[in-house]
């Protein structure tokens, strides 16, 4: 096989998944690593992998047709652009850029020079997300109008340059960006309409350690995402609502069941006591009328994200993170700013097919 | 004692637990029932209770002191002023009416005629609301900065008058006013700023069955307050965040937990596997920095709310359901219905105190 030959450029946290992850496959061969710390470089060569100098080292490197760029996020803009033009296709860690413009800027040099430009959503091959996404492709709970996707940690934005607004920090970028682009991929097809959104800064006052964002899409749907970091009780991963049933996925484990209602029209309930009143309205329903069904779990593979790059570069194949997807993400996480800034709701615009 | 002989208008579902409490409570005694419905006149009278042969038979006994009007939300306005007018005094079922420029009507009466004009918000006294209060004035959990409150039924609106417009019908005007209450009470002392809200018609396309809102107040606080009718699976009554704890109520019968966190600088953790990739962000915490404790419980008496009403009218004490915040939560409920007709955010500026 013609392997492709991959720098990874950026020896950190993700950076050190690629490499790994490069190692194991079979259509790739890791070529070296190059980082701005010289104490990642001494690590790599411990591991057996080869430091480059510098990055111009990287790009004066023949054989090497490929790079990962998994460096802070303010950076990957210059990188990207300069590799692309040194002849290398390129996966950029995410989120891509900061902004639209910046991005428009590193399309147009991905189809000025023809190489593969593309960024690393990898959250879209996550079980969880896929299970949910069967749900509501295999119409198991009627037409779904509202989905909740939450992801709640209890530690604050890590304590590096995440944490630096300067480097593109924060919880918008960091884990709001999968969730933003599970949206959007799930609803591909579906105009996105408007976006409300605010950010918490508890524990930072430079970045948004968190955000919660309601999301209107032209079918009726509605979507919430939030990427929060100082719960210390965690509400589930997903919690979907279907005209005929609801379905929650806890966590990545994929815990979690569907409660589907058999008898809808069935509605006469005894009142029950709800604080100082009594309710109708909100007395639970029995299994006269609902029953619970397991998740049809579906696990996803990483490795499509590189096959799909493989065959990119190879044989000419479309890419499955396109440029079109990029730019939309990326303008909804500025309409997600812009909203918090502004508290408005802002009218979000599709671009043309 | 000097006794308040009550009239109750209206004798449906809240009409019946109106006469049903004011037989039990000392300082009040039932006069007698008017209902437009002749059934429910003749099931008052099986039941031993007086039945009027007419609202104005109601106002020319000189006997009643007090009505209660639980008719539907349309009338409450006519019915509140001529009874006002007649030298009642009066306790609305809520919503005590449908706009604020109705509101403002009946609020002149009362001032003309100096008679207690209130509404029944029951809800303050619930004993998942008092303890969530609690949560928060005892600073259990640190500032708080995040309050989600949630009622989720899954059989649609009550198939009657709430299902018509006409009659002000719909969730907003029947949980919602309850819940957007306690949330204005609790931050009776913290501006309101803004809100922004969305309606589901899942089972009703006159009425809303079900609406989302975020309320942000001067503090800092966000809360969301959440009443829905098509959820087979529930999310808790209250989920509560505390810049050190998170508080869980999950029902009326007050289940739940704090989790608080005694070590919060302690981050270091390892990574977790997180679908196709790996998170320390969202590593779980462990028992070496967080600890569970259990809810501090608040049982609310629903006669405090009678007791107000026979000192207000026996010894002039000021009612503690006041106009202000009567006004207030129209204010509100007319900002949620404007904001998801719209799809913007609503400013909200508070009354002069």
């Amino acid at each position: 096989m013609d392997k492709i030959r991959v720098a990874v450029v950026g020896y950190g946290g993700m950076g050190g998944w690629h490499t790994d992850r490069i190692r194991e496959m079979e259509k790739f061969e890791l070529a070296g690593v190059w980082d701005i710390d010289p104490e990642r470089l001494t690590l790599a060569e411990e591991r057996g992998i080869r430091a480059y100098g510098s990055f111009a080292e990287v790009l004066a490197d023949e054989s090497v047709e490929l790079l990962v760029i998994a460096t802070w996020n303010d950076v990957h803009k210059p990188l990207c652009i300069e590799a692309m033009r040194a002849g290398k296709n390129v996966i950029s860690e995410k989120p891509v850029t900061l902004s639209v413009t910046d991005l428009d800027d590193m399309i147009a040099v991905a189809k000025e020079t023809g190489k593969l430009f593309t960024v690393h959503q990898n959250r879209r091959w996550d079980d969880d997300y896929l299970t949910m996404k069967h749900i509501r492709d295999a119409n198991q709970l009627g037409k779904v109008f509202r989905i909740e996707s939450r992801v709640q940690g209890s530690r604050g934005i890590p304590g590096d340059w995440r944490k630096e607004k300067g480097h593109g920090g924060g919880m918008v970028y960091d884990w709001g960006v999968h969730l933003l682009d599970q949206a959007l991929t799930l609803c591909d097809d579906d105009p996105l309409i408007s976006v409300y959104a605010h950010v918490t800064h508890i524990t930072n006052d430079e970045c948004d350690d968190g955000f919660y964002t309601e999301l209107r899409f032209r079918s009726g749907l509605s979507y919430m995402v939030e990427v929060t970091t100082n719960n210390f009780i965690t509400l589930p991963r997903w919690y979907i609502l279907g005209e005929n049933g609801t379905a929650v996925i806890e966590d990545w484990d994929l815990n979690g069941k569907l409660t589907l209602v058999h008898d809808w029209d069935k509605i006469d309930s005894v009142p029950v006591k709800a604080g100082t009143g009594i309710t109708k309205t909100m007395a639970p329903r029995t299994d006269e009328t609902i029953h619970d069904e397991p998740l049809t779990k579906v696990y996803g593979r990483w490795t499509q994200y590189y096959d799909n790059i493989f065959d990119v570069i190879r044989s000419g194949a479309s890419q499955t993170v396109t440029h079109r997807q990029m730019r939309r993400c990326l303008k909804l996480i500025e309409a997600v700013f812009r909203s918090a800034e502004t508290d408005q709701v802002i009218p979000f615009t599709e671009d043309p097919a």
